[in-house]
């Protein structure tokens, strides 16, 4: 595995893979690597020739109040499981690398991006969109792959792959858990033992909502207010959003349709934890 | 010379030129072509391979009350003129094919796009940077030809290359003039006889403050004084703007430095007219 920090450096190397005919899959992210992260890279494995890796903790996407500067980092660690699971690139720039100058231009994605996390992260998404259309056109990738816990992130930047035509491949990727069901994150670090107790409601009431979907329930209304009295339960989870929508534009749905995205974000001490489940064709 | 309506069959095209090592230069128009739009190919041509200009006459770029509808447009004389300069593909597309579905990702450039023109045509360079940002993903140039008379829109997209790491190089191409100085623009097509003697004052004045500089004068509102003088002689235009401005950020200059951009619009009768005069190393 090369491990390469410029722009320059990773663009030669890539376009000397793209001469030969190979085909690239890149899997960008900001690193504190999980079984989820390498769910990716494995995909990207299987998929295709080259697989390109990026971590950049990205300034932009943090807003001023957020865990910019204590978010995870293990370089060390990750670069170790990066290698293991076969990646071939691993892109480490710095912030200076990626944001030379004053940066004026900007991608916004509208619509999906104001719900859920982004009614909450003004700016967030506008970062997200951004700097993955820089990593994009450093790495020109064939394919690209993204975690479905982010579920937001995932249409949000299918959306934006294809209103600027890009000419990539976006891959979602299923959520990993932990065996007791919690979604693999890198805030995860910040749970104390109790707070990570707590936060198995969250899958839970995710798990309760598909069951009362699976026995005929429709009714939105219905089902949130069940998951909340179950979150509730657990005082040491602050619930930030709950939302029933459609998969595409992520727009509240009163009734359950076909493919329903449940997703919500909780404050559990230090974290804040996202997580949701898809629930296709009913 | 290849004419060529789907993203797809040009994206097919080009694909097979850069297999064999060919460099591709794209000069993005909207059409109407006269030796402006020919020097740009001209340019291309010497510098490129492959050459590949786009036709399209973009929506999203024209305010509800600007001339979308009335645009000029004559395809049979631009293909045959594309032809005759040597162009190797001229892309056509359709406004269904360029934006097909509900579109929500857009570009933006800041600060640069909020002066000038920017501060008249709200949503305009929005419109710019979204449809070149568009065509650079479809085409995937290695050179693009942008005119020096939409300077504005010449540092707008040089800046979204650098901010968003496209791998394209932005060639800017001087100002081409009628024989009596009058700025080349398939808008002129909308001047009266007497209109197109009176918007002669505009290039008069860019002289006349070049003259000034030349002599030494350094101060701005000396300078904007003696053009607006002018230009007030001809009733039949009606100035919008005049600035007088550092040539990277476009911001207003007091005093006259090195690399000073002097930009002006006008309306005469139908038409909107632009031109600019770059004075560099005083």
């Amino acid at each position: 595995m090369k491990i390469i920090t410029t722009i320059k450096e990773i663009r030669a190397a890539l376009n000397q893979e793209k001469k030969s005919g190979k085909t690239i899959g890149f899997v960008p992210t900001m690193g504190y690597f999980h079984e989820g992260h390498l769910s990716l890279m494995r995909k990207a494995k299987e998929n295709c020739d080259v697989v390109v890796t990026s971590i950049f903790v990205n300034p932009i996407q943090f807003g001023p109040s957020e865990d910019f500067e204590t978010y995870p980092r293990n370089l060390k660690n990750d670069s170790k499981m990066a290698e293991e699971v076969g990646v071939d690139y691993l892109f480490l720039p710095s912030v200076e690398e990626m944001y030379s100058g004053e940066c004026l231009a900007y991608v916004d994605v509208e619509k999906i991006t104001k719900v859920l996390c982004g009614a909450n992260r003004p700016g967030h998404f506008r970062g997200v969109a951004t700097i993955v259309s820089k990593l994009f056109n450093i790495i020109q990738p064939d394919f690209v792959y993204f975690g479905e816990k982010d579920y937001q992130q995932l249409v949000a930047i299918k959306k934006m792959v294809d209103d600027l035509n890009f000419d990539i491949q976006v891959v979602g990727v299923p959520i990993v858990r932990e065996k007791d069901g919690l979604a693999m994150s890198s805030r995860n670090k910040f749970l104390g033992l109790r707070e990570r107790e707590a936060a198995l409601v969250l899958n839970k009431s995710l798990n309760l909502a598909s069951e009362m979907v699976k026995n005929g329930e429709k009714d939105s209304i219905v089902i949130k207010k069940a998951m909340k009295r179950l979150i509730k339960k657990e005082p040491l989870v602050n619930l930030e959003y709950l939302s029933i929508c459609d998969n595409i534009y992520l727009q509240e749905l009163s009734k359950i349709e076909e493919n329903v995205l449940i997703a919500l974000a909780a404050r559990v001490g230090k974290a804040r934890l996202i997580d949701n489940v898809l629930i296709e064709g009913n």
